[in-house]
């Protein structure tokens, strides 16, 4: 039989709930506690059939073998990810791409002196979506290298900024789409490696729910200047109800590609394109940060220790089978 | 400065030869020789600018980190595989995927033995294909996994398969284009996950030439019930001349498509489509495989021993770039 593996969540928000659901399909995985800032609400939510517990209720956490980090990265992790480091070995999705090395060497230092192991930026993108932009720049050395997201007509919906935008002073509400922009696809799929900025391949559409008496003049300012999240982008935003948001956009669906465009030998065309659609954002990190529990029980166990990215781990420790299955199911 | 890579070429045909392109694109390796049943004639083809030595000069060959196995998958490197990774680390593209296993712990024996580092069946399918599908597994558990290989109007040249024609008496050269299905991709992509046998995926179709006074029915025969290799197939022989063959049949496009097709949640849509295109086959192969020449060496340097599949090897040692670089440009 296989080690079962014991996860705790921390933070229950969409992502936790898809942790939730996606233990279910992993059979050696165990959930068997939630810590929550509101462990009153948490408990009488449907689906939840563990313990519940306060944030700093270490000796609960303690019994699980991996914590899932299921927080925002503007403002929790930073906190929380080396918080929890110091007591057990972690999974987070921190997903401030210009701020993901300083985030890692701090989740390293307190992972490498508490002998714990902490997976940090594990989603799609960051995530699964890096691992590619790796792969294509190790096996097409010279390739240029392009992401999309958003790129059916909904565009596609980043948790990340949403979350940024709710924690400005006034907003109550927020969900944040990104648009690819169509012409700049075409002209990467055809071979041109041109040159785009990040503002020539995306905009990015805000849906904004302020409280009563809140200077939206100032909340667009702030949305759009914020750095990272909004700067580099044209960028849209609507002031909505909480009842048209609900209505309107309450989906999760999201989308995205990878190409990496380059030449082989003396000017062989090379190209790998690399898509995700999930229906569900959130169902699609938390699965992605489960199969990231298995791993990180499993370096774990070799004592391993400090923060590893999905770059430093071997792809099959993210599978519940074993090398002989791997060999002859997938080779 | 980077650690040097000393890389010896064994066998010099296609694959060799975009090995020798290759390592002109990574800054890191060196080729130090080349090791090939016909040094004479190696010697003076163009491009060829190291000692070349025959194939059992173990004393060369070690003045290599890491040798490159560039033969073949039927006859040749089942003896050769083990042969050199007696005496040194070996990277090698097995590409017959009936008999992976087998050959992974024949490999591992060997390897292991001696404190040599083998990884094998690398290439993109297997190899960054078969990564797909275990990530695919792994991210969406219970998902449908699908591959395809010559979407285009061509199809696309199968190295292993044309070599596995070649083999047979009266044969004097041949070429084998894997075609893809067109309404098997489309019944994947709209999310039906279809059951599809290997023959509803794809037929093949093979471009003979032979030598004078050989039994083409009996070759056509030989082809069409090779196990593994084409009877599970669709299979359609052409006996051509070798000019014929040379002027319409030279090229070496391939391209192919992986696809993860699940649900995460209570049935919200997840896909991962993975797809490369090659012009040149063979230069893909040695791509990835010099990749691996890198991570060979790290592993060694790290005191492990016996084979690895591209599950068992962290993708960031596959790269040139640091941690801090990686984190930085690719996360």
């Amino acid at each position: 039989m296989h080690n079962t593996v014991k996860i705790a969540i921390i933070g229950y928000g969409n992502v936790g709930r898809g942790v939730v659901k996606a233990l279910k399909r992993n059979p050696d995985m165990e959930l068997v506690c939630i810590l929550s800032r509101s462990p009153a609400r948490v408990k009488n939510e449907p689906g939840v059939t563990v313990p519940v517990f306060a944030e700093d209720n270490l000796n609960e956490l303690k019994k699980a073998d991996v914590a899932i980090l299921c927080s925002g990265s503007k403002d929790d992790l930073p906190v929380q990810g080396p918080f929890y480091a110091k007591h057990i070995n972690t999974i987070d999705s921190y997903d401030n791409h210009s701020n993901a090395l300083p985030y890692f060497k701090a989740m390293d230092e307190v992972a490498g002196k508490a002998g714990t192991v902490s997976c940090v930026s594990i989603g799609w993108d960051p995530g699964t979506f890096s691992l590619q932009r790796v792969l294509s720049n190790a096996l097409i050395p010279g390739s240029k290298i392009y992401g999309f997201h958003g790129i059916g007509p909904d565009g596609g919906i980043s948790m990340g900024h949403s979350d940024a935008i709710r924690r400005i002073a006034g907003v109550q509400d927020a969900r944040q789409y990104t648009h690819a922009i169509p012409g700049a696809i075409e002209s990467v799929r055809s071979g041109e490696n041109p040159e785009l900025k990040s503002g020539d391949m995306h905009w990015r559409e805000c849906f904004v729910v302020v409280k009563e008496g809140a200077d939206t003049g100032a909340i667009e300012r702030e949305i759009k200047n914020m750095s990272g999240y909004f700067a580099p982008y044209k960028t849209v935003v609507h002031f909505v109800s909480q009842e048209e948001l609900d209505a309107k956009y309450s989906g999760f669906h999201h989308d995205g590609l990878v190409i990496g465009s380059g030449t082989t030998g003396e000017g062989n065309l090379a190209l790998i394109e690399y898509r995700n659609i999930w229906d569900s954002n959130p169902e699609a990190t938390a699965n992605i940060m489960v199969a990231h529990a298995r791993a990180a029980k499993r370096l774990a166990n070799e004592n391993r220790r400090g923060a590893f990215t999905i770059f430093d781990i071997p792809p099959a420790y993210l599978s519940l089978h074993s090398r002989e299955e791997l060999i002859s199911k997938f080779l």
